[in-house]
């Protein structure tokens, strides 16, 4: 795999602001559409329940999140974009992690230790009010990870942690059960645009200053002119630093636009004009996506197909590898047991892979069980021999291939992935 | 729901022994057959991670215990007997359950502690070498039980506090979310027969002085032969007080029959008489069941046919519940969210429920949404009121009924369980 496989998490709890935009969305749908990259961009949905006992904000926030991914440039054809709980395959692993996952390495993550050190200010209990969701969230984090054998996930310095313990946890298992991870690597993103909220602080849904990404032209405009600023007159020359108004100005200009603006500062321009001149260029961005977004947000039905075929895409690569892992930590199908005695009997019992032609004049073929029955079918190729390579590496390298090759491939109805596996086990035995 | 649902997991990590045996199997398959009881039975091989990283160990284990069950009588016809790994929902359910675990009720976990106790008694860090595994144990059993809302779990006095878990974690989902679940009751087991091993000890694999179940018959002589007694001579009384191989021989044998035993020890047997004496009662209840144990190690593939049965009659329980707990914490089809303004679209479009009668005179019904696909099909009924009483149910309370009645209906291909409960929330919504 040549391909950078870059895997981002978005935690379906929120309305996404400006401050999600200019640090997370913008740049992540810029970084989608660079060669060479296989981007990965998940709702987060599990891990929203550990932030929230509230079902319709979790929903609201998937639809928002998605609705908002879309508008602002994401193309679902082009990258995996998937809802974390419409892959079965992720809470299977977490428990599979959790088996491997040191219980002290935990005990160290920031958040965890964040919740303990809150609860002896107060003098309670170490764990009070802790859910076992904050603890575990590392391990869910690491299956979302692992699962996708993403090679980098770009996180803020105070989640490098969270990457670490991904590590550790893909290698425990690589080193008890073979490797079958690949251990990712924190993109640090030290660059990161954190946009200032209303009041200066940094904007966090937590301080209750954030502008809406989306919020209607009005509101857009009423909560620009709401943002705090010093009580110097028009005519008085401003400071730029430290001005949440300048700012966020600049996280929306170009660079000769920011200058302008600076110098305007130095040269006493009121704040009404200012704030004036911040909404014009907010909305000039922003007008374009929002329509999009609301045209977005009233096909619910659109975005569910969207996530669902996402989903889709995203199972063809969590499926082959959770029965890899399955097979890997003891789960698998008792006929893979017999072993000894029974490869005598499974050698006279190959299945047989036919192929054919259609009438389009493309190449296909099916793999057959001893019993007759269908278990796959492949796409068509354009030369019998593209067919035949297909056969031999799948004959050779079972699973693996089968895995690999997955977009080639159609299961037989009812025929489920480990069907197959366990079919193509014997050539395996075969060839051994 | 009339009858009780008792809920027995097997953690498949070793080869069931005579201790096993007596003190589980044999009960638990009579107590099967009792009326009025729902009894499920599963193997818990996602239990088996905890305690071991040896895959061919899990998978042997798995098939042992599959066939031991099945030989010692257990009708999977009547019963629900699956393997853990094989319902998706469990680990699904697991983390749901998580988020509202709290963490201080885990850390009192005996087997936790005594971990801990062990490190601390070595000098070693409180989690040296614990896996989140073994922390977390309780909330995947809790996940095992809750699922199939199980009124009793049979356990032994130490395994009190997990179910205790169980309901403490299962009340505060049912009070963050609504009742959802059936809150289970320890069936404590006081008279549960505790074998002795060769050495007199409890029969336990953590000893090494265990029985093996099967032991094919010259086997089982040579270890029933090898039984630890005092060096009385033949001739001279004997106590029964604390005989292991007396203890063995009441645990199989009928009051008439230890009375017998006893009279005998008393009068002076000799040991190897004694040793004959339980090794002929041991192999006249063994034999026929080894025989059939032999016949089902030899199908493996019966087995697995078998256990896919089984999770698929576990899976009419566990995926309608599911789906309701996925909507409960907030997990839903974007397209249920239009609520308010689109409730005018969902009442125009409503599903239709479509009867008619077969060839064979029984009268059936479809659902059929407002685009005309069909989302699910009945059985057949011997009247069209009963077709027409479950139409009634199904409109009055979807999910619920969906739910319940599911053994009664077939989903159309390419139908998800969501589907139908999505066109059956349209019901509800014009009835509100």
């Amino acid at each position: 795999m040549s391909a950078t496989r870059v895997l981002t998490g978005i935690t379906t709890s929120g309305t996404p602001h400006l401050g999600n935009y200019a640090g997370a969305i913008r740049p992540a749908v810029a970084a989608s559409r660079r060669p060479g990259v296989e981007s990965f961009y998940f709702l987060a949905d599990y891990h929203a329940l550990i932030k929230t006992a509230d079902p319709a904000r979790v929903q609201r926030s998937t639809l928002e999140i998605a609705a908002s991914w879309l508008a602002c440039g994401l193309d679902p054809d082009k990258v995996w974009f998937y809802r974390q709980s419409d892959i079965p395959e992720i809470p299977e692993l977490t428990w599979l992690l959790t088996c491997v996952a040191g219980k002290g390495i935990l005990n160290r993550a920031h958040a965890y230790k964040a919740a303990v050190d809150r609860n002896r200010e107060l003098g309670e209990d170490d764990d009070a009010g802790v859910t076992a969701g904050l603890f575990m969230y590392p391990v869910l984090m690491a299956a979302d990870i692992l699962m996708f054998k993403a090679h980098s996930v770009p996180v803020g310095r105070d989640q490098i942690q969270h990457i670490e313990m991904a590590r550790d946890f893909g290698a425990r298992f690589n080193h008890l059960y073979g490797e079958h991870f690949v251990l990712p690597e924190a993109a640090i993103e030290e660059n990161v645009a954190t946009l200032p909220g209303l009041d200066g602080r940094k904007m966090s849904k937590s301080y209750d200053n954030t502008i809406p990404l989306f919020a209607p032209r009005d509101e857009l405009r009423k909560l620009v002119f709401s943002i705090l600023t010093d009580s110097r007159m028009p005519g008085e020359p401003k400071s730029t630093e430290g001005s949440a108004l300048f700012q966020l100005y600049q996280a929306f200009a170009t660079p000769a636009q920011a200058s302008e603006f600076a110098a305007a500062f130095a040269a006493g321009i009121g704040w009404g004009e200012a704030k004036q001149a911040l909404f014009e260029l907010l909305d000039a961005e922003l007008a374009p996506l929002r329509e999009k977004y609301e045209a977005l947000m009233a096909r619910p039905d659109h975005i569910e197909a969207v996530l669902r075929a996402g989903a889709e895409k995203a199972r063809a690569i969590a499926t082959p590898l959770m029965l890899e892992l399955r097979r890997a930590v003891g789960l698998r199908d008792l006929r893979e047991q017999a072993g000894g005695k029974k490869a005598a009997k499974a050698k006279a019992a190959l299945p047989v892979f036919k192929q054919y032609r259609e009438k389009d004049g493309r190449f296909h073929f099916k793999l057959v069980d001893a019993y007759g029955r269908e278990l796959l079918a492949s796409e068509g190729f354009a030369s019998p021999r593209e067919a035949g390579e297909l056969i031999s590496e799948l004959k050779r390298s079972g699973p693996e291939a089968f895995q690999a090759r997955m977009q080639h491939l159609t299961l037989a109805e009812g025929i489920a992935p480990d069907d197959v596996v366990a079919a193509l086990a014997a050539f395996a035995e075969e060839g051994a």
